[in-house]
């Protein structure tokens, strides 16, 4: 079909591509450009983006890495029976999903692995090359939805696997986006590479539920000039996520982004601890209880309660495509470094800008229009010659 | 105190003067003025209004009017019984309760009154005048905060209390605030005498608990392009308003408003009914809780409940406060007709502002601004000559 | 297949056979025969019945009476897409749903019946007869499992459908169980012939939620000595239950039973109200909020809330099943009359036993022993000759 | 006062007897005593008591031993402005107050303390003695109701100070209470010299809030067949026992009570953790979240969640008074040992007996018959000669 070769098409470069989230965003990018369901969730199908440019959903190419093995239409299925994906909808993408297993390259470091670290972050970017240049692709856009990460041992540790798929991106030239808690671009190592490169990045930790309704509530209280005097969580998950968080190094990373939020718009830290529990019956399944004791005037105690039930994967992927379509453009467009503007997407975001939802809301509505090809101007994606 | 005297003080007229809102405005003036408690709930001691020249608390001065003869002592004492009011207090504050009870005037219209409409808005004006000249004041604010009246029965129908009483400020040339979902200067007959006078008024209904709450993820569910299928709510609450609005006439105006926030922020009316029943037994406190089902990615079905308790007076009582002193700043600043900046505190604001809390804050903010006497200009309320 | 012919099999005669309950008890109890599913939520399957005789899940034959044609199939393909069913369990059971729908006869009256009150009854009773003798069944139990009927129009209104079927019953000799709310051999003229027929009989409203909840956490407080002031619920319910209970008349037979259990088990009646609303994008599943006043030590306020969300079909089916051996072998076993000892499953139990589920449980167990062949003595269904 | 004189007293030791439930316990005895409120949450004065020759709530006479200085009053005063005792209590029974006070002696072992064990054991016992004389009380009970313990360090390590008190309880020759999780009687130490001793003990650990629940809710699941995939919780609290839990050690014994519970109650032990956060904002309220994921018919999964929000020395504070009563009441009936019918009282039962609180109301039940005195026999306790 020479018309779709002709048109430029944009990679997305998935660590952890086998996945829950993984498997979600291929499953229901095609479903989305099947017309089979509608985009919810996916603020770059809003009006906000109108005229901004960003690569077609349907002009997506998918590949990765993992270090599983179970082919993408056979987790997909699993996830269909757990609820994630709706039924029939795994079987009437099996094409697309199919096309992104064999593009899916053996991660790494696995045990027994005798590649150095340096061998690894080259083998990575080759892999990343091989992918865009087979595929004729503009720019590929690697972003991490692997399981969270322990955290790093500290100076003369070994590079955390997230750094090394970072560093990989960086060579291979590639935007990065980090998803979760891990280290990646964070690690001191990547971050002195990405200054040289000014490549576009962002992260990290994507806000999908708790944090998310802490970003509207926390900015509530100080509104209102409502005292905080505890937040306390819990969180209940199983999948691999509850798994790998149920470990208190690997959760100290995602609740530094919680607690950060509250600090940020309550202007103090109130008391409280938060939870992350592993209960492997949830499987994708995740409960948030906040609880939220404040004083009102005169000192009267006052309590709110959340409880947020979600699927974490369906909370993820919508996010996932747009980030994958940001940074993209923003490549496309010039832009270097950090990417401050995607705070709306992030828990525990790069650069320096708010942390209300509404306020980061904004900044993402300038990025949009800051996208906009000038008129007669750069040629926008995908757009004839 | 020559000092106090020569320093232009500020009228606050309450309707519904001995109810549980009114005894804790009064209370809790004087004691935040006095040092006792914090400012907590008042967004008017935020920076937001930082030289904004508003009348300070120490310079308002209480009256109003009410059906029932309780003394104001002895209401905060029972306030305090139920737990409202902190200990202490209401005894630490007794004189400037004592104070406020003598400039109450008794109001109507009450069974077996032989007044006419026109009479009972000319009493009700005169003893407001009264008021205000007996103790010097610069102005007076008129402030409904009485019970909820049932919907008013249509064209012919005889004025409601609260319209009489909104007449009564226009014809005593007095800023107006109804904090209350009754009719107040919505009725067209005080909606045409407002207009004439163009003296500043704002309403209605006080956004206290379950609408605050819904006016912030309202927002959020929109911005993330989740879809919520059906908002459902059940408010439980026990004083004066738990009995008022357990009668569903009285409860219409009230669920408009909720209903109205939803449809403004998501663009859409979900499913779900909002109930109030009256459960005496929970006294002033106010517990709602609200059931959010949305769609995620791909139709997953998601969940989120909110459980709010809270006391509604101390919830009220600093936003009482604050309409006070910005209806005040905004009469001598010039501001004339419906302030529709101050939709922050309301469930259902004049005027066609964004039904947004944040975008309310911001458009509060800029109100704030605009407040702010020019250098060298306008002389601030409470400023030597 | 002689030996399957020779074995005594027992029919189950659903009304409203082609609804989400009926459908579920038919996929259910073949999915458990087949060994795809544990029992999961029949208490006739633990050891509480081991030796009771009831007949064997793999012995029971399903039929019914609909007005609607929706074939079950179908509909089990419908609730395996709503999340009713788990997926693959419907065509697994393909046989038996199509088998059972063979046997549905159509009910009524429907609108231009042109049938009076006495031949539906015979009309029904034949179709009764009718499906007992042609599979050969020792017994046939009917169970009404249809949507709840607004309440009955008082003295000389027709009978509602619901008494026709109970009717109907009695007339064909069959043991009967109202597992709704809706009147059946509650009405005065089922009453009266029912007392004739000395059949058993069972009912009303299946426990499967809220009511199941206040059935343990009434005797709770009961038992601790502390007072109940409020009790307050909210029921949201999508499906045709839903719809049907959010009219005031059909919800106020089921609101009954719910007050009478706390009036039982608290010695009071606490305040508070009990709302059913209507929220179709719930589909099958219900969420009930109850919030609990309670006063501690000296007056001390406490609360405790309750969130059930529980998919109601799955809830039910397994307690049909249930009553449909437990009625049953009462018949067999020669027990007449209301059988007061199954309060364990109903709302609003006939009978005058114990309203705390903990005592009906007692109750049932004393049954399970009764129910008990003697040694060498009556012979157990199933058992050869 | 001679008639009081003639009449036999009961003593109740407090250990901790200067903490929020000590204080709540001696106000309340009192404020009962004087009329001042009903004894809401003291089953004792229930009919289940009637005849069981109880010694009546006016002939208590208390005392304890407290490592604090903080005299009963004062910490009657702070009780009542954290809103656990009512407005006014503490003031109508100031000199019952004041009397107790004077009965509380030095505990120990305190920091600088140079006596060793068996010393302090002495002069505890010689404390408890020289009470009991010089009132002339027929009998003192002694009850644990101190801060949580540490979990002792094994064999060879120091005897904690509630094993300590234990044992001067038995030297003393009084009946013993262990209303928390420390070891108290449970360390062998402790429990060998309890066998030889043969006086009656029970314990450990009050059932107040979650734990009540769960000795509810688990047979409900039980008895239901419904299976339990995870239970999951977190209790938030302030005050003394909110620090002390939030150390793990501390909180492993609290937390195996718990668990115990639902293994008992529901035949295995599901997924599922139980948080407990020290939230000092809470004062003596605490918040108590459960999570409970069940499968219902065909694996069905299905959510109940409970909200616990209680004062807890109100919660504690009967039931130590039924307690005092019950024990002292055994003592004198000759009951000796474990007594293990009152399960009903505690997370962690001593003895053999049910986990189900149904249950154990019907062991308690036994147990008020069992001690009512035969006609014309054993003199009851207050009852002249």
């Amino acid at each position: 079909m020479s018309a779709s070769l002709s048109r430029p098409r944009t990679g997305v470069w998935l660590i952890g591509a086998r996945g829950s989230v993984a498997t979600t965003v291929v499953t229901g990018c095609a479903a989305v450009t099947a017309g089979l369901h509608p985009p919810t969730g996916m603020v770059t199908e809003t009006p906000l983006f109108a005229g901004s440019a960003l690569p077609a959903l349907s002009d997506l190419v998918f590949g990765g890495h993992d270090t599983l093995d179970c082919p993408l239409p056979k987790r997909a299925e699993a996830l269909t029976a757990g609820g994630v994906l709706p039924p029939g909808v795994a079987s009437a993408v099996a094409a697309e999903l199919a096309a992104a297993d064999r593009e899916i390259r053996h991660g790494g470091p696995t045990s027994g692995d005798t590649r150095g670290e340096a061998e690894l972050v080259t083998d990575f970017a080759d892999d990343i090359r091989d992918f865009t240049h087979r595929h004729r692709l503009e720019r590929t856009v690697v972003i991490n939805v692997a399981s969270t990460e322990p955290a790093s041992g500290g100076p003369g540790a070994p590079l955390p696997a997230s750094t090394l798929y970072a560093l990989a991106a960086l060579r291979a030239g590639c935007p990065y986006v980090n998803f979760t808690p891990s280290e990646g671009m964070h690690h001191p190592a990547a971050a002195r590479a990405a200054e040289r490169t000014s490549l576009p990045h962002a992260g990290r930790d994507g806000k999908t539920g708790q944090t998310l309704l802490r970003a509207v509530l926390g900015p509530m209280f100080a509104q209102r000039a409502l005292t905080v005097r505890a937040w306390s969580g819990t969180n209940l998950l199983g999948g691999g996520d509850g798994a790998a968080l149920a470990d208190p190094a690997a959760a100290a990373a995602k609740n530094a982004g919680k607690e950060r939020v509250l600090a940020d718009t309550l202007g103090t830290v109130p008391e409280g601890e938060v939870h992350i529990d592993d209960v492997p019956a949830l499987g994708d399944w995740k409960t948030a209880w906040d609880h939220i004791a404040f004083d009102g005037f005169l000192g009267t105690r006052m309590i709110l309660q959340t409880i947020w039930q979600g699927c974490d994967s369906a909370l993820a992927a919508p996010l996932v495509l747009d980030l994958a379509r940001l940074a993209a453009r923003a490549h496309q467009a010039g832009l270097t470094g950090p990417l401050g503007d995607l705070g709306f997407y992030f828990k525990d975001p790069v650069g320096a800008g708010p942390a209300s939802l509404a306020e980061q809301y904004t900044a993402l509505t300038a990025l949009g229009q800051r996208l906009r090809p000038p008129a007669g101007g750069e040629r926008a994606p995908g757009e004839r010659q």
